[in-house]
């Protein structure tokens, strides 16, 4: 069956292998009037580029973007819009060993099992740059929420043991760091723990933080359209994302309701909550704090030391993973965290507006 | 928008609130000549039955199922099949109070925000009672996986700091101990903990660790309807589950590349894994191991000491919840995260069967 | 696959057996706030009541409506509306013949091969009671759109060659008439032609027009959930529907652009058509004119005279179906129809909501 | 909200506007293992090319797919396919003065009241340029079903008062006339017919008759997803059509129940029909008899002769359309008919492939 459409309103449908021609997405259903240019993606996808530190592949990737449909002057025109990127700096070269075995940690057995062959090509669909037109359609849905005043925020919580200090947040971090943590003194320390882990031929893992402002309260359609149910399916189908949180998460196990609830307070008529171990929602249904969530990155699963796994023959064999590899993957998959974040709020956004008799009355007459 | 249906084949949308006349489930998509009668319903619906410890509330539901529609003569017809459970034991008492403020830790507040008013009697539809339709179901996903081969084993891992011993396993344990854990011990030591939250008018959360086995290689459907997205938004969908975790979990972002990757291996031409930290799926697609997924449940918001919060005029307030409540969530909800396992996986095994040319050519030709 | 879900906002899922305990339907997705109570869709179920003319079927169908959940002081909360007709006129009798062959222009014998056995009484899932779901659903659907400003009128256009003069339109006469014609004339005509035809031991089909007012410009999405293309699945659904048309309908085949086009036309600075061959639709959108459809209806196909058949055996044999038919289908389908096209245009009316970006605007900012 | 994704497991998102950069569409949910390259889909879009004959538009329009996506080594991989064809010939020349204007029987005004504004070049999204991508899949869905023994022939069956003689019919003539009728006579005719309209600046209308054989008894899903429903859709989707019929389709309505009923016959253990005035679905699910479909299709709407219209000023005003326009539309939408009946047969087979539990059972153990 089709799994590559995301949405019921804001639909994206992506498509590209990591070495066939291009990859893009259709982003069907995006509100007419929106402005938009090709550099308003271009500055999210830069955002995933590799080959932009010593702990992220020496590849060159130029992803340029282009707007292939769906925009009139300078703005959506309510069609769908289809964006491509074209596959430059794959070079051909041999992938007879890559395609003979299955290499641990990647889903190289599984699509063999599904499909009866594989793209074996840098991975094919299940590559990381699978994720270029996530990016390219999360950048548009990014932009319709800053329309209506939602902005998100999104950075590398910890790499390996590293975790930044969110007393030392500095947001300036972010975004001139290699590794996109909020903090220049755990940036440091956690580019020297990745650097041991390279010495070592090994790989490391970490965490990505969001945090989304200026979400009304109301957003989210229980109770299987929830808002964490979605926002949980958008992270969890990231490629490397084994658990997910939203507030508090891992921790409610161990904590006990006199603590976990958050009071609600009115002030000069403006009801909110004193704390938000919640976490931005409630019932499904957004409550006007900030939505705080968390996605658990697992290690780069090609690392260089000498593994063992199987061929597609059936026998067991010893193999070296060649090639450039990131030690890690969080940084470049900050991007991709945000952007489907934004295109499950988007989606949700549009789903709210009729919740009520009395908005479709105001709307239609 | 319509929030209350789930699943793309084995199709079912739920109904009903907490004080109406009855709650329910549609179930469409179901194949025919699957033979189902209301005990194999009555079974799962009977294990989040209320009223049966002192952990749970004196509450008494008799929750009786009853078949509407879609079978004849004891098997499924592959017609909507209609499953209904009257609200018997609702009393109607005076909900005026309930009805003028904001639980902390509820939905009451997103609820107003969202549709203008609630049906407050019992939280309406928020309450756990919702949750009488997806078991329903997931009792009829459950048989289908049955026979296919597929057994889903779900329990209490931990309750509040109390986790229970792997290495203790009993699985007659979970039936048998009022917590559903699968260690004895554990389970006495946690009704001590629990025994001391009620004393303190004060609630627990926990774990709730699901294993399936017998699952093929191959089900899942990359990029967006991933095994496991899908998994997270089917538990994460479920109240008061605030983290879901697949495989090793949150544990992957401390670990490294070497230690987190599984190894294959093949034993007379059978392909394995060596290890299971990626719990069972791989790129979105299950690889043939046991699948194993954790979902955290946050302590029941209804707690009976003091709280602070605001009511519907908007001023602040302090109240103290009555009624019955149960001071933990976690046992109640194992089999409904069963159930949501079991309705995920039923659809990702439809999903599977045209993911080859051949398999349809085999079927028609 | 599930195929008992319709529209994609204001979601219906209908269920039930001619012969089961009951048939229902679930509407997920309808606004909060709207006043709803039993009697407004009482009022539409008793429009395709059998049993209250001669050339309807003796039997008696009660068909009493209750709503399980969905409303709370009268009106809809946004949480699924479940509503549910008991079967209760239907006696237990021998099905022992009809479960042995296949009733030519019936769904015996694609249901059998389909699931490998079906529920033969009284054609199971594939009876007209089927339609009760449709029409209870279709009665809220009607109420929003009524509240939008929109109504429906349906009635019988023509009866086997009996067909109304519309120059004679009387709309009492829908309501009065046995045949729900809206020219008395003609439908005194129509039936003495089904008098005729009940004598003949055959049956007569016919043509239901729909006509929708208010529907403002812009709702339907192109290109594949274009208006006309959802009111055509829509109607074709009905059972015994063989032939669907928009405006003009077949006749534009034989017509030149020159007499097809509408112009428009400006008066007081509102635009309109001078004429309307359109139907209502342009390119998949309403263009603010009446929309109007029409559904070819076939004759019953339970006739009294003998046929020729096979039975479950591969036997050729020559059957007399016994019971209570009607000698047409057409009266009783008027509010199906109807049914159908509000329930098509709601959800449209729905998804227009968002496409603009300056609607997502004024919503939410 | 999106409007351009169709089918279900066979999905595919068109996207694309005349004279934008490129039109394109993305199928996701073709089966892995399916033999594929540019050819297949090219001998499709072929057939829709303009510029072959005097009653075609003589615009040249290249129309050459390129594959980005989706196959490796001249097979289908099971992921998202991804198909382009660039815009080469649409010269930039002046449209101030359309865009000024709503052209009668175009759906100018309907784009500008829904989305606020329109790409006005050469009809953008509502161009019959937009069928480019349901072709290129069409071709996809057709490939399959050729592998299951489904074939597809479409033809026009009338042109303005000209309509084929089937005690005629010639295969071979529907692709050597320019009209793709399936009888000479009537083609010469045709021409004939058409030279005439273009003499009189008016355009003409038409049928297209669609044959489907080797559909196998059982595909459909009741009561929604009815095989013809969705043909109904996917037929009415297109541009210009304005009725739908399956078998007898609108005779139904004269016709009696003794006439109208297809008697089954059993000759050697299989089953068939004696007639087919069904058009081989019943009850919504295909009998395994050859299915006959019909689309009335409107005049151009693009004429040269003077209209009557409004300008986006609201002022009343006469119009000559410029341009290239084909007086009649049926001979290139017959390869659409085609496309879309297949995709929506495509979607149906693999809907099909669950309705069993023994079919899960014999796939799976």
């Amino acid at each position: 069956m089709s799994g590559s459409t995301f949405n019921t309103f804001f639909k994206i449908t992506t498509w590209g292998e990591s070495h066939g021609k291009a990859l893009g997405v259709v982003i069907d259903g995006c509100p007419a009037g929106l402005p938009l240019d090709e550099d308003d993606i271009q500055i999210y996808l830069n955002r995933r580029k590799p080959g932009q530190s010593k702990i992220s592949t020496p590849r060159k990737e130029d992803d340029a973007v282009e707007i292939l449909s769906g925009t009139f002057e300078g703005k959506t025109t309510g069609t769908p819009i289809s964006l491509i990127v074209r596959n430059t700096s794959q070079r051909s070269h041999d992938y007879s060993e890559i395609a003979s075995y299955y290499r641990p940690g990647h889903a190289d057995y599984t699509f063999d099992r599904k499909y009866g062959f594989r793209d074996y090509r840098g991975g094919g669909r299940s590559s990381g740059r699978e994720t270029i037109g996530r990016v390219a359609a999360g950048a548009i849905a990014a932009k319709l929420l800053k329309e209506l005043g939602i902005e998100i925020l999104t950075y590398t919580k910890a790499i390996g043991p590293i975790t930044a200090d969110m007393n030392a947040f500095d947001r300036d971090a972010i975004a001139s760091t290699p590794t996109c943590m909020p903090d220049y003194e755990a940036s440091r320390k956690a580019e020297e723990y990745l650097a041991q882990c390279m010495e070592n031929m090994d790989s490391a893992g970490g965490i990505i933080e969001c945090r989304i402002n200026g979400v009304p309260a109301g957003i989210g359609e229980p109770v299987f359209e929830k808002l964490d149910a979605n926002l949980a399916k958008a992270i969890m189908s990231i490629g490397a994302v084994k658990a997910f949180e939203i507030g508090d998460g891992c921790k409610v196990s161990t904590a006990n309701g006199s603590s976990n609830n958050d009071s609600f307070i009115s002030e000069n008529g403006r009801i909110s909550k004193k704390t938000n171990h919640a976490g931005g929602i409630l019932g499904g249904i957004s409550d006007g704090s900030e939505i705080i969530l968390r996605a658990y990155v697992k290690p780069t699963p090609s690392i260089f030391s000498e593994q063992e796994t199987v061929n597609t023959e059936g026998e067991n064999i010893r193999i070296r993973i060649k090639g450039r590899h990131d030690p890690i993957i969080v940084p470049r998959a900050v991007v991709v965290v945000e952007a489907m974040a934004a295109l499950t709020l988007a989606d949700a956004m549009i789903g709210n507006m009729s919740s009520r008799i009395s908005y479709l009355k105001d709307f239609y007459t």
